[in-house]
Order: C-alpha cells, then sequence, then structure tokens
C-alpha cells in the first residue's frame, strides 16, 4: 500500500476553544482530516524566555493519513495563530477495517 | 519477543460517559485492557453527509498489548452503540519496566 | 540522524493536579521535556487486587526525544507517589520542522 494512505494520529495544541473549532473545521472542510477531537482544559507547561510557563490551550487530535501530514502542516502555517505551532504526527500500528475506510474516503480528494 | 506482547495504546471515542464507562470496564473485566483512561468532554469535528458535524463525545485510551487489538475490535463491534466505532492502535517505542510487566499481566488469560 | 534525538510522546498518569504540575514542572526545568500537556478529569479504570477499580487522574504528553525518556523513568521512579507509575513512549512518524528544532533545542544539555 502506498505510504500516503497509512493513517497517522496528529498532535497540535491552539490557545483556546474558538481557535481550536476553527482550525477543525477548516482541516475537515479541506478534507485534510477526516475527524479531529478538541481536548479542553489542558494545561502546557514550557520554557519559554529562561522561565517555566504554563498556559492554558485546547490540545487538538486529528485523525488522517501520511499523505496529507505536509498539508496539515503548511495549512497551521497559514492559519495557527502561533508562530511555531505544534503538529506531531504518531506512528499507528491497526485500525479497524470500516473506521480506516471511512477514514480514507473522508480524506480523498473530490469525494 | 512474540509481537502479541508488545504494548500498544488504542484509542476509541464514545459519545457519552456512560457508555465509555461500560465500555471500558468491560475491556477490564475480560482483560483485554489493562488500564483505560476515559477523557470527559471532547468535541470532535467531522463530515457527514456532506456537512460538518461537531459532536460531544469521551475518549477512551487504552493501554493494551499487540496481541489483543483483534479481541478489542470484536468486543467494539459488538458493544459499542455506533456502526463504526474508532480503533486506533498506536505504535509504541518504549514502556518503563516495572509498568509493562503489570500491563501484561493484566491481560493475561487466566491471571 | 542518533536515535537519541528522535523526538517521542510520552504518556503517564498523576493522582491530582498538584502532583502532576510539580512532575510537569520538574520535567521541563531539568530539560527532560520540551512542553508538557496537563489533561485534567480522566477516571481511570484498570483492575487492582481482582476488583475494577475507577480513580481520577491527570494525563501527562510529555514532548521529548528518544534519549531522555530513560532519564524520565528515573526522574519519575524518584519523585512519583505511585510505586509503578505509566511512562509509555509513542513513535512519531513527522514533525514539523521548526517545532522539532525548538523541541530539541529544549531538551538539549547546557542551552
Amino acid at each position: 500500500m502506498e505510504r500516503t494512505e497509512e493513517p497517522r494520529i496528529v498532535l497540535c495544541t491552539a490557545p483556546d476553544a474558538p481557535v481550536a473549532r476553527r482550525l477543525a473545521d477548516g482541516l475537515v472542510e479541506r478534507r485534510l482530516a477526516a475527524c479531529v477531537n478538541l481536548v479542553p482544559g489542558i494545561t502546557s507547561v514550557y520554557r519559554w524566555d529562561g522561565a517555566i510557563q504554563a498556559d492554558e490551550e485546547i490540545l487538538l487530535v486529528i485523525k488522517t493519513v501520511a499523505g496529507r501530514v505536509p498539508q496539515i502542516e503548511a495549512y497551521l502555517a497559514d492559519e495557527h495563530p502561533y508562530d511555531c505551532p505544534e503538529c506531531v504526527a504518531l506512528e499507528v500500528s491497526k485500525v479497524e477495517a470500516a473506521y480506516l475506510a471511512w477514514l480514507r474516503r473522508s480524506v480523498a480528494d473530490g469525494t
């Protein structure tokens, strides 16, 4: 099977619910993702300018295929308010067959 | 090591807390999972009948081994209210040794 | 590329928000993680002493590199209140380039 059709789970974060929902809608509308789960109320701890920061964020769990990941990166570069948004694609070992078929149909061009 | 004992994190979603908890209890009772984290209050954005939908769901993060994934798929096919529930198994690169031993004991037959 | 620099997403759970935040601060301060997302309000279902248990927990989603995972395990062994804390490192297939560079800088020694 062409690698581009291999399923991927992509993680991203957004500063608040409106931005998270706008990004999720955009990803699904453009068939870059079959589904996006928005996980609310997370706290992100990280270092910035030498100090530990803790910001409220929303976690996006994006269900897609390997071939769409570069386009998701480009979409986030254009649409995400951060200069350097997280976009981490996880390896998937197995997906239930019927769900995988739906996932692939959802991100196929022109369907 | 036989692949079936390799650890896996499986993602699934459920429509509400009672269904999520019933599924989680069933997976642990049947030793199909060592542990299930239920992540509340997520919003899932997806396309259905040509329109963007947004539903409230619960995310299940299922800790198991590769050999149990087909049985988890079968269990969800029987017990999940959706026709086509998500069941996505993520590749794991490393697990702390004591936790891995506990995980494997928890999903071993007849223990 | 040396494997130790390969990105990893590590999952761990903590009993409550103060412990989760202390662990997250410690991981970022020691440059064992670039960022830690704390996901609140999860319910963890598991078997203990033969009975199904359900505890409230916080899920930690730790962004790091493969070379730091053994040190994260050692840190959790010292600092986590559980005898056997979860520490599961997920395989990552791709990370957006600028974010990956930031991630690596954040966990590099002496930066």
